[in-house]
């Protein structure tokens, strides 16, 4: 198709295609004469996981194309990959100094882990950001030990298992790749409306008694 | 005590909180003479609360004084309190324009709701950050069902009980409403980080195998 036809179909502008063609968010379409380029099936999925990350996730541009260079990788295997482009996903800075708080949550993080039966993973982008929430959690003086965090453990095991079998439908290895980053990013905001809307029913439970 | 013992106890500067006093973010002490007052273990408490909300959270610090006016509001009943207290903590945006996807996920998130035995009340900002956030994920054609949803609403209902549960475990009604605003704000990094550390677990178990 033509840069029209993917513009018509995916709703984003043409000025906006080519502004992701400029900075890399989208492969060039194939040269068919001097000014003109044709367009495939995957520059439409990859302008769907673009806005994903840009318009929603509102995740700056460098970062995005970080996240896709990843998943383009194909030197090396999938879970690499998939480890790349999710851990180049935007998190919490991690703590400035690592004073006695911090080496109590970094303690504590991998005692929640190794209870939850997960690997611990140092270098992971997410165990840092663990670590600095943890830290503020007891910097502040607010209740925080393991047996209080599990259940936030358990819920994250539960979706993990759901989500890696939905990524499952997609039909292939780069496919696969491009929904698990989608879906993190897309899926955060449904987690984090839906425990604030939990929270509003128990309250209004506990405290009016059952409807 | 003092301001300079608030200051040391808290580990907030004397500066800061005379800013706090300023904007409102924490009462006034007692007047003891023209230029000292004399603060509690209840301005200690609201300190750390602030610190959750505006150094933590990141909340501008106009909306910190909204959450607190609504945990102080004694004309209403402890439910109101909560609940305007968390509705005025940030939320994305709701969808600037009422076009058929998201009629679509206003259905989506009222059924799921339902299916989940929640009371509906469309006023609830997480109601409008769930509906943006499913009409996020229908329009970029990303798999967004009732079924693949309820797994998410399940894992909030799990852990609101657990939540419930610990702020529970605070003495007063003023010290409970603290504890379930700053939980709120500080547990979603948790909750966010575990999320990723489990996706990265269960990536691994599934393409590595059992370790």
């Amino acid at each position: 198709m033509r840069l029209a036809e993917l513009s018509e179909r995916s709703g984003v502008t043409t000025a906006t295609i080519k502004y992701y063609l400029r900075e890399g968010l989208l492969p060039p379409g194939e040269r068919i004469s001097a000014t003109q380029a044709e367009y495939g099936e995957e520059h439409l999925r990859r302008l769907r996981l673009v806005r994903a990350l840009v318009q929603v996730g509102r995740i700056p541009v460098a970062t995005a194309r970080e996240v896709l260079t990843a998943i383009d990788d194909d030197r090396t295997d999938q879970l690499t990959r998939i480890g790349t482009a999710v851990a180049a996903l935007p998190q919490p800075a991690p703590p400035r100094r690592r004073d006695e708080t911090v080496v109590t949550a970094e303690a504590l993080a991998g005692e929640l882990q190794r209870r939850l039966g997960w690997r611990i993973v140092v270098d992971n982008p997410a165990h840092q950001a663990l670590v600095t929430a943890l830290a503020a959690l007891l910097r502040l003086g607010y209740p925080c030990t393991v047996e209080q965090l599990l259940p936030y453990g358990a819920a994250a095991d539960g979706l993990a298992a759901h989500e890696i079998a939905l990524i499952g439908e997609f039909a292939s290895p780069t496919t696969q790749l491009e929904a698990a980053v989608a879906l993190t990013v897309l899926y955060e905001p449904v987690l984090l409306s839906l425990r604030r809307l939990a929270q509003a029913e128990a309250a209004t439970r506990q405290l009016r008694g059952p409807s």
